[in-house]
């Protein structure tokens, strides 16, 4: 029996970096939360305390911002794969890298009905999101957002569930339905725009959210998967996270007054937590995907 | 030399209350937090646990659901007045009450280039507050946004300030402005629609914000919140507080990079941090409004 | 009819300082969070962007460091003392200051059962606080502490109170108790010792909330502040800001089951929110403390 | 081509329970968070939204409610691996389940220098954690803790890194070192008491973290995984993720002021982060456990 160094990685979390494109009169913003970390022969650094193979977090964080003036930074797919491959070709010990970054999106003020040239406003909490792998000459591409909240005011019901001695929950058929959806997509093969296929991905499941009449959550993540694997051809598999933000019909009997699905209380915890993959059955293996 | 019992009141902080208008297939909802605060006489309670008095706290969530059913919520600052009102007038022992209610935006979802008709997207992180005050006959509305985050890529100066031995900032003139808007205006004489004077102090402030060359974030605040109480008769008196958050530009030059206001580090902490209020010369004494 | 600029201030907020006492082996640790605020003639940098008169809340934070070096941190009711005086004797138009201060304290990880010289753990989230004003040659001092979380598992009840048509909550003699205390002490007279002031004053509150059978957690605030009131001689006024974390009995008895009160369900909101002051009648005026 | 449904889960995410053991007048508190996952044959649910294998998430939350009351909750792998197991037993559909408990720890107040009876205030933010997996009959125990926030103010060295054009870093020979420890164990074999190892495990981690003379974070991890698999026969494999909570040294020399590491600025981001896995080499396979 031997004590031994399993996987592990390190490296910068949390680099804000923030943009602008100056080019004319118009600007234009980048907001973006960028990690990155290292994999490779670390042992050294572990057993004995030698860093000569550990380059520093705070030179990732320097190549983090000197990257983004060297050329813009475009799509965040892009720039992972550009940091990420830099770490790897750059540096003997370092054979794999792991960049996750998330943009925050802004739009333009308006102002006299027109949007103004370089005054901004943030657009919400959801976050576009991204996680590239690099091993060796290998990349995988992950990309998702996060915090969409939504909800539908009708058109879910549950029921039908088992009963026994521990159930007191009464079916319903119609209910409050929301959620905050977190998604992640694996891609496989071109991509030919990362901005367009995420504006794409993100209108399909709302768009499935939104129609579909919904016999429970899971029905729900599951549709929305399909419909994003149905028609964009570059997505291999997607997960879905998906809390159910229960809105509880409050009971105002006691007040004498009915309650026809328009009183909720809008509860933190618990929360249902529902968890799922959509995948191709021929989908390329995931490899270091996640 | 007596301890006695200074001010002080008691609610039901928080009540998450989201109502479905379901007249029709349309619907629009209404996500509120409502705070109840009670004043009054209640020095039983406190010197002797006599509770004959005290309108318990489950209570006040009771109405603030029971109340959503009996009438339409509406704007908050009437909701807000109506249970207000109540309470005085409803208990012996209750002279007075503070209602804080913040409104959560939602979108309804697109779909196929349509709003659809039960679908909802959160909208962002801003939210819509008022804060009313009952006492006796008596009441006092001030209303507000808070996580409006905005930023400026130029147009936004800082130099002139003095230097002295613990000066080292740079004087700058162009720099990134960026702040998270909390305003509170108090209105003051009738109000014809709640909703229209929101939304039209918020679109004077954004203006302001974009259009302004500033020179401090002093300047700025002062420019919006009188920009607002110029337009708008019905505001008295209106405080805006305003973190600079700050947007470094990082140093490139060691990588041997120019960095023309392209490249920023958006820091979390230390902030700076800006308060002011603009009112009016004759505006009419604030009582109990804040 | 003017407008006009009213009250306002501008400071550097949450300066994050960490000092670390090195004389000889047996290192101590101060870890604060500062904010600074400065008052006074500032009319010039808010109606025309001239900041002749605006000491740079990057000034601020670099004198927070300094000070830090200058001599010992020591108590931070003495810190913030000495930094709102500086601010208001250095600079001609800064005419008062305000000076906040939360200590978030640390103990000594045990090592073969003994304290270690140099290595520490975070304890809690408790904070001891400050707020000290400064104005001319007038100072007020107000210490607390935020986020004591206790909680009883009985001596506490709730009856007696209002019962109408909106009332539902059952009364009942036997609760669990639960709070986060916010306290705030006004001081007056002299100190002869921050530290062993506040830690009088924390025992005092803790043993009452313990010890005091509570037919309403008004009727706990009033004790805890009065017993600190009663054995302090230095507390003009004390605040007190006490959430009721509720812990609601769960109904087990859809499953057979009684629960003589030991199954409980935390919930996060709505919270009850108790709020009052309790004072001596002769104290001195409060003047700019709060 | 298919689309098919891949790994899934769903359950009651967060349920806050609080117990209190009142046999005598000593009392005793559990304050856990539990989260409950079911994994089984769940198609017809997600292809069709037939909800005739879904438990629901509301009779899982009452089943953790009721175990509670049926038999003391004991150490909380105890009480994770009694629910994990009903679910896989009870139900058709069920065939594996996860359970997650944080446990919140409480001291007793003391009162006259002694522990009281039924008062306690919370001990500090740090959460034990168990993550149990049940698959038909095997199950998986990894335990761990959460937020133990530690530093030492001397004993730390980095140098020694890799220099090259984007490395600004200055090496040093006495840092503060400063984490946020997240730990989690994996079991093998027969634990005695779940109580006694993870006090142990705990003790070791903090003991090793002080005493160790770092000189990186990943010697400082490897070493305190090391101690702990030395010492716990129980522990196959330890997971560490250890974010480096930068204390920068301040600049103090344009104020002609030198900084002895003696003044800090605690910064909150970007930080480092080091995650890694020190294992047995002939520890059991991991199966489901993570």
């Amino acid at each position: 029996m031997a004590i031994t160094l399993g996987p592990n990685q390190y490296g910068k979390a949390e680099v804000r970096l923030v943009t602008v494109n100056r080019n004319g009169p118009v600007h234009s913003i980048k907001d973006l939360t960028v990690s990155t970390s290292l994999r490779g022969d670390l042992a050294a650094t572990h057993l004995a305390g030698d860093n000569s193979g550990v380059v520093a977090t705070d030179t990732q964080k320097n190549i983090v911002y000197a990257f983004a003036k060297e050329s813009p930074v475009g799509e965040i797919e892009d720039f992972a794969l550009r940091l990420g491959r830099h770490f790897v070709r750059e540096y003997d010990t370092i054979t794999g890298a792991r960049i996750l970054i998330d943009e925050h999106g802004w739009e333009r003020i308006t102002v006299d009905g027109k949007p103004h040239d370089h005054s901004f406003s943030r657009a919400g909490k959801e976050k576009r999101t991204t996680a590239v792998t690099v091993d060796g000459d290998r990349t995988w591409v992950v990309s998702g957002l996060r915090d969409l909240v939504v909800l539908k005011s009708t058109g879910s019901e549950f029921h039908g569930f088992p009963r026994d001695k521990y159930t007191t929950l009464p079916e319903t058929d119609d209910r409050v339905l929301a959620t905050a959806v977190t998604a992640r997509w694996r891609y496989q093969g071109p991509v030919p725009d990362w901005g367009t296929s995420f504006a794409e991905i993100r209108r399909i499941m709302l768009e499935k959210f939104a129609t579909l009449h919904s016999y429970s959550l899971q029905q729900t993540l599951y549709a929305m998967g399909e419909a994003v694997l149905a028609e964009r051809a570059e997505v291999a598999e997607i997960r879905l996270s998906l809390p159910n933000k229960h809105h509880f019909l409050v009971d105002l009997s006691p007040f004498g007054l009915e309650n026809d699905n328009e009183v909720f209380y809008a509860a933190d915890r618990p929360y249902g937590l529902i968890e799922g993959t959509v995948l191709r059955d021929d989908a390329e293996d995931a490899g270091l995907a996640w």
